[in-house]
């Protein structure tokens, strides 16, 4: 049975300003919470169906703090989905820190501005299908515990790092590190596939309108430029969605460089 | 001056009732409508700011059925964003036959079941860019005109033909052509990056959760996979967005066959 203030309580981390006073989170449905259980985040309170209870393992978990049982009409008071699916997990967001040493010697993702949710959640999965443990986001990035985000990582946010830093300042700390890319993705620049690619280094993606902020555009080394097919026309497209974008620089990088 | 009688016509095409009885759609924006007006697109009515009118060369355009100069509080009446810009057109939708001779002749994309409008405007996007001029969806694929489809192509509508079929039908007919592949995107199969690709055939795309159809299976000649570079845990990512997948697949034809 869950209170009137448990539901006012969960409702409340819809919100970012309470996110940020509780550094708490939420996640929602089966596989989601079950990643996030086995990952050992730290789960604060657990509100589930009879369904979810009778089918997962949750009293071998030493991860949950508080577990209450609730109806599917409860569910729907708190979830944050049109179609709630058995469980809902309030979560205490990760404090990770950055390791030089991995940053020195990996591929990472850097996101300048990223505002769409979606997007945010497309790249964090993206990220760890390609075994891209870090991802950079500026201050100006849309919040990765937004519901929205978390619950379109798919469950990638298990896996992938999420930090968000003064990229100006990580940037200029890396630049003239040997044998480290520094690689930006634009309009117009070097064809990717006639680009050396290195298995070391950043690769920037900029915001969905704006792309890389002129700030940042000293500090990259290498512009990356996917080619366009596209019938020359009075209107050609303008650009790849950002996540669509990200995918296939990954893919590359990959392909090459493992 | 817009009459209520408008408003009311205008805010019915936001229905997939009224749309498919009437043959309209709702385009919004100064870049898509100007795009659709140099495009040939019927307009049936443009309702236009000031701001619109005078930076616009719309005297010269003989595809403009009626135009009613609005402010801008009309604007936010009919209008399906939030940031309202400028422009909203009511244009028809345009009646595309499919071309033998040009569908065997190139690539085209096949969809099967899309459901997320931002996925089938990001592929139509995609399409653009990489050059692909017809995309074929299976009945079940949610419908082009609606807006959140429109306004996600960015423009790109304006130049990919897409068409709803029956995709046993059109796959079974193309099967048996020589030199035509018919590749669909899997969870397991060959990595695409030791198969050989054709550059002419169709690229299957399968539903968000559930992949491709089973009657669909027989008739795919190759099954591409793009390979997962995850470290392996109990839980890896189970998939790519589907947008990013088709974006990675299409790249990947355009390197290596133009």
């Amino acid at each position: 049975m869950l209170s009137k203030n448990k539901i006012k309580f969960i409702n409340s981390l819809k919100k970012k300003k309470y996110r940020k006073e509780t550094g708490l989170f939420i996640a929602e449905g089966v596989k989601l919470v079950n990643e996030l259980l086995s990952s050992g985040f730290q789960v604060h309170l657990l509100c589930a169906t009879p369904e979810w209870m009778n089918a997962s393992n949750y009293r071998k978990q030493t991860n949950i703090k508080e577990l209450i049982p609730i109806t599917q009409g409860e569910l729907s008071r708190i979830s944050t989905q049109i179609n709630p699916n058995q469980v809902v997990a309030v979560a205490e967001q990760p404090a990770y820190e950055i390791s030089e040493a991995e940053l020195t010697n990996t591929l990472s993702l850097v996101l300048d501005t990223i505002n769409d949710p979606g997007n945010l959640g497309t790249i964090i999965r993206i990220a760890d299908w390609f075994g891209i443990n870090n991802l950079i986001c500026s201050h100006s990035t849309v919040e990765v515990y937004n519901p929205k985000v978390i619950q379109s990582t798919m469950g990638s946010i298990c896996r992938v790092k999420v930090h968000y830093r003064d990229l100006e300042e990580i940037l200029s700390k890396y630049q003239n590190i040997t044998d480290f890319g520094i690689y930006g993705s634009f309009l117009e620049g070097a064809n990717i596939y006639k680009t050396e690619l290195s298995e070391k280094g950043f690769i920037v993606m900029g915001n969905e309108s704006h792309g890389i902020s002129g700030k940042l555009i000293p500090f990259i080394k290498n512009r990356l430029y996917i080619p366009n097919y596209s019938r020359k026309s009075d209107f050609s497209p303008e650009s790849l969605n950002v996540s669509v974008a990200t995918g296939i620089i990954c893919a590359e990088f990959r392909r090459r460089v493992v």
